[in-house]
């Protein structure tokens, strides 16, 4: 804030750090629209409405909250710039017909939001990358030994975390919580009916097949619930028992070959709707959704499969043969070597999985033989997200102030 | 469970009871369709494939879990039902062709299950009921003082929390933390980046506007996020400030209006996306997403109305005007006294309210003269469904059994 200060540029709406690539010009504006010229030859036009939306002045944005104070009331069809300039700051000057200030607006920020000249990659959502097991027989793995405090390290995991779905941590101390701690270097965890940490290991009352000694196929865990958990993340602290690797799948990738190969497959993923239950006591959680769920463009939004949770599902007429026989492909590609990434567990060994993608699997255990115990727990993607935008813009206000 | 092991009837797959509201007087099969005559004249036809898929013996089910171990794998087009019969106990037998067991199912979980003849009301999801504050000028409310151990109150209050998206309880403890006991009534709580319960007081540094004694514009809490909070529960601790008071819009009843008012404003709310972003430190949470959304079917899905949250957003082309109208006409509804249900926080009131439906507000208080003090936790939607399903389930039990 400082530096900002001394150059004499006003402060930006959020809390981030821009750069300026390029020096303000000229600004013109015909009321409705403001346009700029920039040293490098580049213009933007920019609506005033939205500028005054975007406004970063006391008049808008409460300044310890940073949260806009203007009401969409306020934001009318009758919103004119009565004159634009560019001040000995660098700063774009607006001031507002009918309203007695001016607002001045950032150039780093407004380059950075000119939509329609750019469109700034998010690194909270870098471009996916799927992936079949002859490509990545297992997961990228960085050294965790210093994850509580290694910022660069953390990073890169979750970097690789959120191209690939699957990143690998070893040498996480092997302790009972770590994983929590883990957890939290990205946000909030996710709690569950299992507790904000679960204990992997084979049990006598087990309220889920996960905690006994089976074979497990490959699944998304709580199907039941209308929010499918985000991530997973399991820590393994002990493990002398035979079998029980892991075994990961990358659901997109299976329904990329699924959609080239078998299209009215892919289409009944995608259309019918079962009804996950789970079975407890106390609990009685039901969500009735198709396995396979696009975003409205068309990209992945999440595969739901909890197949020991599949409910008495009331499928539409007619469709119940190839309802169950689009789960039974689905199934067959998942059991398919080409897509299954298999790997042992060794005790600090951390796996980060987006459980709204990647479908988890183990081999069966010898309990009797070894003891296998793994310790688990849930957050959502925002938080991956949240994570890598604020360790870029550490990063980008240490090089600009460096 | 004794009970039903006297009457020689299987169990179920699940841990619910199922009244014999009639008896199975016939089976009848051709491989494929079971089809079941019962005593008061009903016809049920099932596919064999769903019989098998839905089977609780030891074959099918984990009898500790109740998780299925059957593998979508082996539920393949060729299942058959070799043989049908009612045995003494009335129940469901049938031989499968090539597999050497017998499954039974027990006569009221078919009845039940029978989708064709009946849909069975969801405890869990009863039909809302839209409101405006003429119709519903306060939260119906209950007498919460013993809420924590009377389940007679506790689903009464849900069940009209369920309909009309809010309800109020009265009398709960006015003590730090009891709103996370309540919360735990229902299950498990959704902890955010401001903790597991919040505090709703004027602060100095404060990190939203809520934390303000401003006035603040009905809204829904975390537009942030692309999981928006289910449930909210808001519980006075003390109050002796001026102002204040809690002003709640039915989201839904508002956007039916909008919908035969200005259908062009109501598809620019569906359509348009907005960009959501937090501001903060330490956390940068963005979600894309229009302020309304719908189920496939068309019913309401969530209305997302963070205002004090609209990040720089990329509009689509040449919408832009539309999309600040849209939401400019969405306020001027919110502010229309018709909508708004208003009332005073005494200390001991509890009211719940559905976060992705109902719009809270709140009037602008005086912190110089007097105190002010909610708590406030959140939960899913899922929590208060699977809960109003197991107090229906356990209320159901005792009338069988007694």
């Amino acid at each position: 804030m400082d530096s900002l200060l001394e150059t004499g540029l006003p402060g930006t709406p959020d809390f981030d750090t821009y750069a300026i690539v390029a020096d303000l010009t000229a600004a013109r504006c015909d009321g409705v629209l403001v346009e700029l010229d920039w040293s490098d030859g580049r213009r933007s036009r920019f609506h005033a409405l939205w500028l005054r939306d975007n406004c970063a002045g006391p008049e808008s944005l409460n300044d310890v909250t940073r949260e806009q104070t203007t009401s969409p009331l306020q934001l009318s069809a009758d919103v004119r710039a009565e004159a634009v300039w560019v001040d000995a700051a660098g700063a774009l000057n607006l001031r507002w017909a009918g309203e007695d200030f001016v607002s001045r607006f950032h150039p780093g920020w407004l380059r950075h939001h000119d939509f329609a000249n750019q469109d700034n990659e998010d690194p909270g959502a870098p471009p996916l990358h799927l992936w079949d097991a002859e490509e990545m027989p297992e997961p990228a793995t960085f050294d965790g030994g210093d994850i509580l405090n290694d910022d660069t390290v953390l990073e890169a995991w979750l970097s690789a975390f959120a191209r690939y779905g699957i990143a690998r941590l070893t040498g996480v101390a092997a302790e009972d919580g770590m994983i929590t701690r883990v957890g939290e270097r990205l946000g909030t965890l996710r709690v569950s009916n299992f507790g904000i940490l679960f204990d992997v290991k084979s049990k006598i009352d087990a309220d889920s097949n996960a905690f006994t000694a089976l074979e497990l196929e490959p699944h998304t865990d709580l199907g039941t619930r209308e929010y499918l958990p985000g991530l997973q993340f399991l820590h393994c602290l002990r493990n002398t028992a035979g079998g029980g690797r892991a075994v990961m799948v990358d659901g997109y990738r299976v329904a990329e070959a699924i959609r080239a190969e078998r299209p009215d497959v892919f289409r009944a993923l995608c259309e019918i709707h079962w009804t996950w239950t789970n079975r407890h006591a106390d609990s009685d959680y039901r969500w009735r959704a198709p396995i396979l769920s696009l975003h409205p463009d068309g990209g992945y939004r999440e595969i739901r499969a909890t197949y020991f949770l599949r409910g008495p599902s009331p499928l539409p007429d007619g469709r119940l043969e190839e309802a169950y026989e689009s789960m039974r492909v689905l199934y067959t590609y998942l059991h398919d070597p080409r897509y299954r990434m298999v790997f042992p567990y060794a005790p600090g060994d951390l796996v980060g999985f987006d459980n709204r993608r990647i479908l988890h699997a183990r081999e069966a255990f010898d309990p009797d033989h070894g003891e296998r115990w793994l310790q688990g727990c849930y957050l959502e993607r925002d938080e991956l997200a949240s994570r890598l935008r604020i360790l870029d813009r550490k990063r980008r206000a240490a090089a600009q102030n460096g």
